[in-house]
């Protein structure tokens, strides 16, 4: 594994390796690997001759008052478990390399960043954007590699890649979770013990959805109110938002038609950890 | 010459020929083709293997109240000057190909899109730079042709292409200009015979001000008003801007330095038609 830091070299290897006629995969991450990063390099390896990983906590997608400066950080860790994945390479920009003095081009997309994690987070999807077109060109490659547990942010980059013709195929993982169902995420480093069995209960809650989903539930507010009643079980965990809507748009009709593609969405405060999840699931077409 | 209109197929023919090792430019032109746009062919065809030359009037570069609607439009006989002129490909979307139904992403250059033209014409830019970033992923070019005529474009664009580590290096050819010294623009079609003479006027203005700064002159404001004293010797001109800037930042500095590039920059009204010009030189290091 070679680990490049210039994106000028990263781009220079990677259109080499284009014209060997070599397929390449990226897997971008902000670092703080865990078996959902390992995951998606497993999907990236199995489908591309070269993979990239990414590793950069992307300031542009940090508000002011988030925890930039506190994401956690772990090179020597990160660096050991790609390596022992045999990833071909691990590029590890600064945010100079990024973006350097001088640095003017912003992108936005509007619509689909507005809502839910967008409502908390309003300017977070168009510096993700922002990075990740930036990251699909250094790489120059043929596959992009997501998780599902960064939901908005998958149907957001899937938006860019249509609107800015970009040439490369997007490929979204299911998410990775802990055997209690707790979604794995850097973020999760930030709880006690006793914070992350609590936040157990998020994927507890989904599933009830689910069940009460596949024996006919349609009703948008009442899918919700599964949720919520079974998070609400965990006093201390506070809601941030909980809500159902089509699986493409994110638009939330009052009631969903059967054969919809719905996704369940929750962002929940467990202590001062702000944790986020979703399930998708089909709306039965027959009982 | 192939005449692709879907942006998809105009991409799949596009990455094919990269497979095969060829090298690809693209001519972007909003059509309505003259000598000038010509030029910019003729270059392609001397450094790359396939030449694309795109033909599409970019609504999203036209603020309301602009010209949109009565832009010269010609396909037939652009079509017969590109085919005369051997170009591989004209790739001619439609609006609707280019922004369908739901396309969300906007991109915004901030700093030099925001003085000159900006100033006149605010949004102008941020829908030039989307309308190149689209062709350029579209033609999948190595080498992207643009004209001088259009300076203050050209920094845009090519402060997007390093913003976003685009893979394409950008090649601007000189203006091209009548016997008279008006550079070529397909505004000049709106130009009655009596309004082009006048609008020659421009340029004479541009070359009396380059020989004041060849004999020594290197006060900005000196410099702006030898050419609006020339140009002010038509008096129905009406002058929109007249400026000098340096010619990598459009900084206006009161003197500058000997050795620096600099940029005059013209925008003036010829009846009701607003037509630009301008010119690079340097300022002399010794006299």
């Amino acid at each position: 594994m070679e680990i490049i830091k210039d994106p000028t070299k990263m781009q220079g290897v990677a259109l080499s390796l284009k014209n060997q006629g070599k397929t390449i995969a990226i897997v971008p991450t902000m670092g703080f690997l865990h078996d959902g990063h390992l995951a998606l390099v497993d999907k990236a390896k199995e489908i591309a001759d070269i993979v990239i990983t990414s590793l950069f906590v992307n300031p542009k997608q940090f508000a002011p008052n988030e925890d930039f400066d506190s994401y956690p950080r772990d090179f020597e860790h990160d660096q050991a478990l790609l390596k022992a994945k045999n990833v071909d390479y691990l590029f590890a920009p600064d945010a100079l390399d990024m973006y350097p003095i001088g640095f003017s081009t912003s992108l936005h997309i509007s619509g689909i960043t507005e809502v839910f994690e967008g409502t908390t987070r309003p300017t977070h999807f168009d510096g993700v954007a922002l990075v990740v077109l930036k990251l699909l060109e250094i790489s120059q490659c043929n596959f992009a590699i997501f998780g599902q547990k960064d939901y908005q942010q998958t149907l957001v980059v899937k938006r860019m890649i249509a609107d800015l013709n970009l040439p490369v195929q997007m490929v979204i993982c299911p998410i990775y979770r802990e055997p209690s169902g707790l979604a794995m995420s850097s973020r999760n480093r930030y709880l006690t013990d006793e914070e992350k069995e609590k936040a157990s209960i998020i994927f507890l809650a989904l599933e009830a959805a689910k069940k009460a989903i596949a024996q006919g539930e349609r009703k948008r507010k009442i899918i919700n109110s599964i949720i919520l009643s079974n998070i609400k079980t965990i006093p201390s965990i506070k809601i941030d938002y909980i809500n159902t809507a089509r699986a493409e748009s994110l638009e939330t009709p009052d009631e969903f038609f059967p054969g919809e593609e719905i996704v369940m969405l929750v962002a929940v405060y467990v202590g001062r950890t702000r944790l986020i999840d979703n399930a998708l699931i089909k709306i039965p077409t027959a009982l």
